[in-house]
């Protein structure tokens, strides 16, 4: 066995064995298969994918390549959701307090911003002092603590995961099923759920555009789920406009709170989070149905157990709460723009994916590994997809540190929007529910 | 522009404009494109090609990467033969000297043993004391007081194909047309040749073991030398069974030298040999047709110019003419062991890459780079295609330092002859000869 002709069996379209696929990512991780050789693999994986017992048995040497937490002495039924990326995606924020408040425990490993999509680290990190970097024993005693715990992935935990997933994002190999499910799989499994919600976004603004391949993702993540004995629900959810009325990291958290403390109404995010709390509430056996979980859900919301829930989480990871309780202050960067219409009508399209790269431009997000985040730039819409709009009224503002920002993020904006003279067709938000 | 959306334009089969591939290529030489995206881009390559415009764009880039020889003060015509390698394929030590003797100039460049195909240098330096490092000045020198200069790859020459091609011996991203068209014109056209002639192998010992695929790129051979303003010729040759009848090191500098010595008559050796060396004395002026050229290329071998002429080239380039001389002496590695027929029959099969690969195991090449060779391994052939054999017969000898290497090739060999009860049907030696 040599690693160039590992990487000549997945390019000639043939099936690793086990043994080989281990020989192979755990030579990467020891050294003696390098970096390109992997990124070569990983191109050939691209393009000639891997079968379901080739995804299962990457999934298990990624997860094996670290620790794997033990939360059975926790009573609490454990549940995670994982959501495959989006923009305005701050359903975790919402779900995890609502989850703990009904006596679920979340031990959710989360990532950050990445590409176009943005990260639930970075919108924690936008609070001062919360702190997402604990070790594995840390992140136990807080999951005990509060039930619910949300820190980044350690380097015990599937390293192996880490370490290709960083060359994936610089190689152009991230948008592959069976990649996307080992490396999503591989993490869940370490951090000690034992119940997983997936939502998979569809649409533009989604990390696998294409409708086909987010159904095979969905399959092979739920299919994944059971090999390893944990239960799944996957919700499909809409990804060709952002969620929520809010892009930016501090600006995601406050439209939390606004809905969390001020009880605001913002459809399209509660929907998604409720559905999605609600299938965390079912599979942890604290409702008779997913409808039932969909209820509680709101009630949570409403009689202000997920905000003192959530202000509960702040505190215990060292996030400063006073700055929470302050959010009604609106904090921004310094430059702001609004961006009007150019004609009456309806707004047809608000492109998630020109969305995301535009708050990347405002500084929401980073282009290299080294760029510093502008935790309060951002966007915020007046305006949704099927919505009547006034030649001269504003769709949605701006906010960042300079001019040039924002320039370059309006010329994305404005690529991103079309008003049409007849209504648009409405879309679905939630395309469907897979039961394992 | 950045890496990623190089990698990702032509993951998806889309064309790369020239500043595209300069930025890229230019940035790998200069550090700011990674080794592993190079690798993710070449997979991308291997498994999406590229159109005549981006090899064409490629090959110049990556000739531009390094200085250009400039020959134009040696008034004889400069030809090179390339052959895309194969087993036993030692043709370069006849017609180098053939032509020079013809009085054309051969600045041949030439590569080490790959995979299971031989190399040109490392022949050469079975010779004791002949050096193939020259700098690009002694290189004109040598050039121009013998005719002909033999010698490897300078850092100076086509640099980005040196780091591009060790980075695709090692990622299986080897095969490919566009690839090999690029990497062999680049160096081809810095060396300063101004007509080249191809040896395309045919068969289970070529690079390209693809019929189609070599007709490609015998296409893109004709059309970048076309482009570069070089004449040239292509002949496409069997690569199904060895050439000749001894591989290894030493022992094809001594078949080269009983050829041009002894005058042995080899036939397909001698064949394919007369007709590239008839190809590069036609495309120098010194015949009238090919055919002619062909009969001339025989003429100097029987009337000892080629002997003399290489003896002048090992002379020059510091190799022990003495050790030459005696090549009557057949030196060899410590052990042999000769191969018998399993039955009596027909020789219907001894397939090229076996002997390639049993070769290598012999220690006539490297498994790793640092691996040192043994000068006086190698394999007699007895028999060729379409003899007859009796059962005990002796069909080939293989030497080596010790058992292990022998054992080793042997099983090997084994797998490569075919005895068949019936005449095998012949195969062609010379499948084509395609013109500008």
């Amino acid at each position: 066995m040599n690693p160039v002709e590992i990487i000549k069996i997945k390019r000639h379209k043939q099936t690793l064995t086990k043994e080989q696929l281990k020989y192979f990512i755990e030579g990467f991780i020891q050294g003696s298969v390098t970096d390109y050789q992997m990124s070569a693999f990983l191109m050939a994986v691209y393009f000639n994918g891997m079968n379901e017992e080739e995804t299962y048995n990457l999934t298990e040497i990624m997860l094996n390549s670290g620790k794997i937490v033990d939360l059975s002495f926790i009573k609490n039924p454990k549940i995670d959701k994982h959501s495959t990326g989006g923009v305005g995606d701050k359903t975790s924020l919402i779900l995890a307090p609502i989850a703990a408040s009904c006596g679920i425990c979340v031990p959710m490993i989360s990532g950050r911003g990445l590409g176009h999509t943005g990260g639930t680290l970075d919108k924690l990190e936008s609070i001062p002092g919360f702190n997402v970097n604990y070790s594995i024993e840390k992140y136990i005693e807080i999951l005990s603590q509060t039930g619910a715990a949300l820190i980044g992935q350690t380097s015990e935990l599937a390293p192996a995961d880490k370490k290709i997933y960083a060359l994936r994002d610089v190689t152009a190999t991230v948008e592959n099923v069976s990649l996307i499910t080992a490396s999503i799989m591989s993490k869940k499994l370490a951090e000690g759920a034992e119940a997983l919600v997936f939502d998979v976004k569809i649409g533009n603004g989604a990390n696998l555009p294409d409708y086909e391949e987010s159904l095979k993702l969905t399959k092979n993540l739920l299919a994944v789920s059971k090999k390893f004995g944990k239960k799944a629900i996957a919700i499909l959810t809409d990804m060709n406009q952002p969620l929520g009325m809010k892009i930016g990291n501090w600006m995601e958290v406050e439209e939390c709170l606004e809905i969390m403390d001020g009880k605001k109404n913002i459809p399209d995010l509660l929907e998604v989070n409720n559905i999605l709390a609600g299938a965390m509430i079912y599979l942890g056996g604290k409702s008779s149905s997913l409808d039932d979980g969909v209820k509680i859900a709101g009630e949570k919301i409403n009689d202000g157990s997920a905000y003192k829930k959530f202000l509960e989480i702040v505190e215990c990871q060292e996030g400063d709460t006073n700055y929470i309780r302050d959010y009604k202050n609106y904090k921004r960067s310094k430059l702001n723009k609004k961006i009007y219409a150019s004609k009456d009508g309806f707004i047809k399209e608000m492109i998630a994916y020109d969305f995301g790269m535009a708050s990347i431009e405002l500084g929401c997000g980073r282009k290299k590994v080294e760029d510093k985040i502008d935790y309060l730039a951002g966007i915020e819409l007046f305006k949704k997809c099927g919505e009547t709009v006034k030649r001269g009224e504003p769709i949605c503002e701006l906010w960042a540190e300079n001019e040039k920002r924002i320039y370059n993020a309006e010329i994305i904006i404005e690529r991103g929007i079309t008003i049409s003279d007849s209504v648009p067709e409405k879309g679905k938000l939630i395309y469907d529910i897979v039961y394992q």
